[in-house]
């Protein structure tokens, strides 16, 4: 936990808030914070401050805050992602928000699992806290945006568009003949580019989903020769389109 | 399972080999591949190839395997880690061999818990599956080397130039003023040029630890702002590495 989330509600008058829970006991147990000592927070969706420690209970501690004027930028990628095992899922959700999401959408395909839909880690209340963990570990305040959708062709179809209005589509495919390297070194864009990544389920995409997504504006894009599973394959290519868009 | 792995002694005269247990269930069960069927196969160490089935039992598979005159190239990133959680490290384990190491170097460091190192995946035979299950989602037959230093300055003084002679080190470090980018886009090396990547425990490595890495060759390099867990930063810095060397 390298930085302290609340939520708004919970910042009192003056910038004092009391945590309790998870971040208190980090607090307590792994900060060791005294009165007088400070630390890293933030207010979800909100700024970065300082919390400054005023009072240590047995199970709570009481800081005074103060916060940047600016809100830290939503991250610039965005993952279309078919929903993966529950296990995977589970803790793919705090890699995702630590290295950077904008907006998570879930959809079906051939080789998603019907029951996959009816996971914990599907709720809101199962996923907000691995989200807010991820956050916290890597220092941001912006919750992606999670949309869930059990149709692939009327969300391609119906809903992109006003999901990701616009900038680039790229869909991560082994036999692609072009790498993200490729694609993403030409036409920079502008400096608020985004790029919407779409992942597909362990198996891939069958024909019909990727001509879909290709005549909706996705191009395919290999990450070399090796074929990686679900996480290891978002962590890989958050990480090269993040990496394009810092050079851009 | 992109790939079935066999040992090298599991092969028989004229490529015969009879898979049973896993491997055999995910011919029967996933591939479901009958008598005549092909499939992607590969000697641990060795070459890749082709097996026809032959034949199908209740719970063995045997296959005639013709291989490749070559074998993969060993990846060209090699990763010195710090002893993470075995329950971060018994994930890790597949994730760096489907992205691609040649070797894993594992250390003490200050803030690795002294009981990490007697963990059962710390042992060959609870990492080596591990590994083979990588390798085989990634379609590699080259296991990686795997060596455990329990003395950090024993480790950088006196074995890493025997552990790895030659190529360029770098660190992780959340602070550095260098990107991988920044050090990855310079003097482009020679065509097998090696990488040696180092990732420090949760917390980072104390002050001690990184001016002895840099004393010994490592250059400290950043992956932007976000401070990234364990098995996050193995995966990201591991593909910035890989995406760098490709294209140089």
């Amino acid at each position: 936990m390298n930085l302290i989330l609340f939520e708004p509600w919970e910042i009192g008058e003056f910038g004092r808030v009391t945590a309790s829970g998870t971040r208190a006991r980090h607090l307590i147990n792994v900060l060791k914070a005294p009165a007088g000592h400070q630390v890293r927070v933030g207010v979800i969706d909100g700024p970065i401050g300082v919390g400054t420690v005023v009072s240590v209970g047995v199970d709570s501690v009481t800081l005074d805050c103060t916060f940047d004027k600016t809100v830290p930028e939503r991250p610039r990628v965005d993952l279309l992602l078919a929903v993966p095992r529950p296990k995977v899922l589970r803790r793919l959700w705090a890699q995702i928000a630590a290295i950077g999401v904008g907006q998570v959408i879930l959809t079906n395909a051939e080789k998603v699992e019907r029951d996959y839909f009816d996971s914990h880690v599907m709720n809101e209340e199962g996923y907000r806290p691995l989200l807010i963990e991820g956050l916290q570990q890597a220092r941001d305040t912006r919750v992606p945006a999670v949309s869930i959708h059990k149709r692939f062709t009327v969300l391609v179809e119906d809903d992109l568009d006003r999901l990701f209005p616009e900038g680039r589509r790229l869909v991560a495919h082994p036999g692609a003949d072009r790498t993200f390297r490729s694609h993403l070194s030409t036409a920079p864009g502008t400096h608020d580019e985004r790029v919407l990544l779409a992942i597909g389920p362990e198996g891939g995409w069958n024909d019909f989903e990727l001509a879909l997504l290709e005549r909706h504006g996705f191009a395919r894009a290999s990450m070399g020769s090796r074929t990686l599973a679900t996480t290891t394959a978002c962590i890989a290519a958050l990480t090269l389109v993040h990496e394009a868009l810092e050079r851009s």
